[in-house]
């Protein structure tokens, strides 16, 4: 078993494979969603289609295969998705007259539907939302967080102005951050991408961004204010309340897959998989131990108290294999089951039993009655508790105090001399594309977002700096910078 | 507006476009899911999800590009699926070494999963399902029941033995046959369909095939016994407990967005759609009425009564647009809503509101106490009705006393010339291709299945016929045949 300190890749693939999470395909890119990588997928789709439907939005489907004309009534667009996509250019025998793309999003083909339903202002907002398949050939992949098909939800909606638009935008980034941190146990950072990270085709981007253990960075969710770009390259257009006709303005936004690989990455240790309860495929594990001969007694009292936390919804499992309690306690951590209990004759016997969070070392024994809300209790807690972890362990990888180049170069040189991490360095940036590059250049290090003021916890302001790290010339803007999945 | 009697074909597609639940898109035979459509899938998804879950079968994803070679290692799969694929040839620029078939059904990406993932006896049974897109490149389209592009279910599962696998086939069949009549309220016959009507690749195959209102049949969900067939061309083996490598024995088994279609078709009139209301969208609509100066009043009434249903987790809406009543009660029967309550001053002075079921001529007053009581009842009895009443249409369409080829052909063409629907028949058939492809050529009719004992209400036995209608010859089976979408 490799550790996260001795490699962190090598360690990541080893942990989602040993909590069998997933497999590979013979499509490269491809990778196969295995049940218990697949549930932590329907508990976010859960929770977000219950804040949808708050929001009154809803779902809808729309067909994979979009026309190649399609995307190149928008160049932004096709120029930033053409260089990933795979066509289907023959169907039953036949070559086809024009080729069609496997979608990489669905702003075209929501566009074009959108220019046919939405006709007076009275149809407006229009918010609708998919789940969906997508596809973006990728060059190098990594399972969860890149891989050349992957699933998402996106979002899209259409607006009589620029403020309903923006309003949508900044709302639907809010609750991606609350899904990170309520649900997955994530500290997000949440703030604006810069023009050369935007979403082909945006006017502007948002993005809720993560650090994993590796102080590399993740976008786990994105919101794009697309103003009326989409709106006239499809011909949306509503007649308002003078009787004009002018263009909505549209957003999209979503969050993918990635978000399992970010959430493993986040919270699981050199025992292996570590999972926020609130996503677990198995939020308590049942382990009888003792002599054989008293195991019927025992079973009968597992079988008794899983039912008690079945019935407040919670999800359960008794591992009564021919395995030894050891290889089950091992085994279970390498799953990342939230809690594991014990249960021997001699509990019984005392009216307790024994239980451990994943997260935690020690277990203890706790009286059996209430179990069930002492077990919702307890898992409760390490659901703060990860976050909580979480969030210690950004304060301490992130770094305001760098200010040039040279700093930087070396500030990482010393992390990597160290076998630490170099976590996000906080810049000034003089708002040119030649920066970004000349960062990016010398230490691998892109831009992640222009950060809204609300990441120090016990401060009020975010540190602003005043002069661009690589120009020396005041500084645009103050910009999260690290290395990225 | 065209009536079922008039048109049927353009009844339906009159149908589901004025309640809003498709509409075309610009790649041929790929349909939008609108809303209020793609809302009946996702009620269907969470009842399939919750029997599912009582089953032990555990949702998964697979890639949905599969590689050329894996199609040709199964003989009859390839060639029943191939006139119908699309192919990816070209990805991000370059053309691909082999074709990737967007997937038509996934028992070959799976199998050769499976024959990775088991190993011995102890890992049987391997019970998995998946919600996916499919593409099957289809020359005649119509919405919802056959599109190029659809979304399903498809499980897949591997035992130990025949008894096993066979005991999974017919128990899947069972939750559909559940499925579509106590959650769509569409009766199904239940049969084994003729050889010729096999999945491509399976040993057999079953189905429940379900009569619309033009005595037309869909077949609307499929369960297939394998045999050793799959296995031994992806190389499904594991150790028994004799410690020998034998063949896993496998089933799949599917039902996909058709349903929709079936659903419509069964229930829907002349005034619009019809659905049942555990699947509605909205099953309940309230309708102020009364004169302006009294809506205040009236609002604030019904935002009482809508919490009381909201309350019991009634899916309902309010309608205070400013359209007439009139407008708003015709609007909502052809959308389908399966309860409306129009609330009116005179009513709120009497403690009453106004009922009327989807599929009722009547409306009725009833007291306002436990209002949400009384609706759930209502909504229940409508439930009940539908069903009921697609029964008794069935019944009225099955013919069983029709002995030859010529007593076909007079009955088809008398219906036709009474516009009356020629409906199922049930007939005797000496076995052969050619019996089936003979009636087919002079009728249209096709083998639906050969029924399970269990159709005539108050028979105990189903009709046996002893010769065969085609060839005169003793009949080997008795089955359904009818016209078919």
């Amino acid at each position: 078993m490799v550790t996260r300190k001795e490699d962190f890749s090598k360690w990541y693939l080893q942990t989602i494979q040993q909590a069998d999470l997933m497999d590979y395909s013979p499509v490269r890119g491809c990778m196969i969603f295995k049940p218990n990588g697949y549930e932590i997928w329907e508990h976010i789709q859960d929770y977000f289609n219950k804040r949808l439907k708050e929001e009154g939005v809803r779902n809808a489907y729309f067909p994979m295969l979009i026309p190649e004309s399609f995307f190149t009534r928008e160049k932004d667009h096709i120029e930033g998705f053409s260089p990933e996509l795979p066509w289907v250019t023959e169907a039953a025998g036949e070559v086809l007259e024009e080729r069609l793309a496997l979608r990489p999003t669905s702003e075209t083909m929501i566009g074009d539907a959108f220019s046919k339903w939405i006709n007076s202002y009275r149809d407006l907002p229009y918010e609708i939302n998919q789940w969906a398949n997508v596809f973006r050939w990728e060059k190098r992949t990594l399972p969860f967080l890149r891989t050349s098909e992957f699933l998402w939800q996106e979002g899209h909606t259409a607006h009589a102005n620029e403020e309903d638009a923006r309003q949508r935008t900044m709302r639907m980034l809010g609750i991606y951050a609350e899904l990170l941190e309520d649900l997955l146990a994530v500290p997000v950072f949440m703030g604006e991408k810069t023009p050369s990270e935007r979403f082909a085709g945006a006017v502007q981007t948002f993005s809720v961004e993560a650090m994993m253990q590796d102080g590399k960075a993740v976008q786990a969710g994105t919101s794009h204010y697309m103003g009326t770009k989409f709106a006239e390259a499809f011909n949306i257009r509503y007649l308002n309340q003078d009787n004009e006709h002018v263009y909505a303005h549209t957003t999209s936004w979503g969050v993918s897959t990635r978000l399992i690989g970010s959430v493993i990455m986040t919270h699981s240790d050199d025992q292996g998989l570590v999972l926020p309860p609130a996503i677990a495929p198995q939020q308590v594990v049942f382990i009888p131990v003792g002599p054989k001969k008293k195991l019927a007694e025992v079973m009968s009292k597992v079988d008794e108290l899983n039912e008690q936390l079945k019935a407040v919804g919670l999800r359960t499992y008794i591992d009564d294999s021919d395995n030894s309690a050891g290889y089950k306690f091992n085994e279970w951590e390498l799953r990342g089951a939230a809690l594991r209990i014990e249960v021997g004759p001699r509990d019984i016997e005392n009216n307790q039993v024994i239980m451990k969070a994943r997260d935690e070392d020690e277990k203890y024994a706790i009286a059996m009655d209430s179990l069930s809300e002492k077990v919702q209790q307890a898992l409760e807690d390490m659901q703060k508790r990860l976050l909580q972890k979480a969030r210690q362990r950004n304060q301490a990888n992130m770094y305001t105090n760098i200010d040039t180049l040279d700093e930087l170069v070396s500030h990482i040189e010393s992390k990597k001399a160290a076998n630490e991490v170099p976590g996000w360095v906080l810049i000034g940036w003089d708002g040119s594309e030649e920066s970004e590059a000349k960062i990016k250049e010398l230490t691998g290090f892109t831009t992640r977002n222009i950060p809204f003021n609300q990441y120090f916890e016990g401060e009020d302001a975010l540190v602003k700096k005043e002069t661009c790290i690589v120009t020396g010339k005041p500084a645009q803007e103050t910009v999260w910078i690290a290395r990225a999945y």
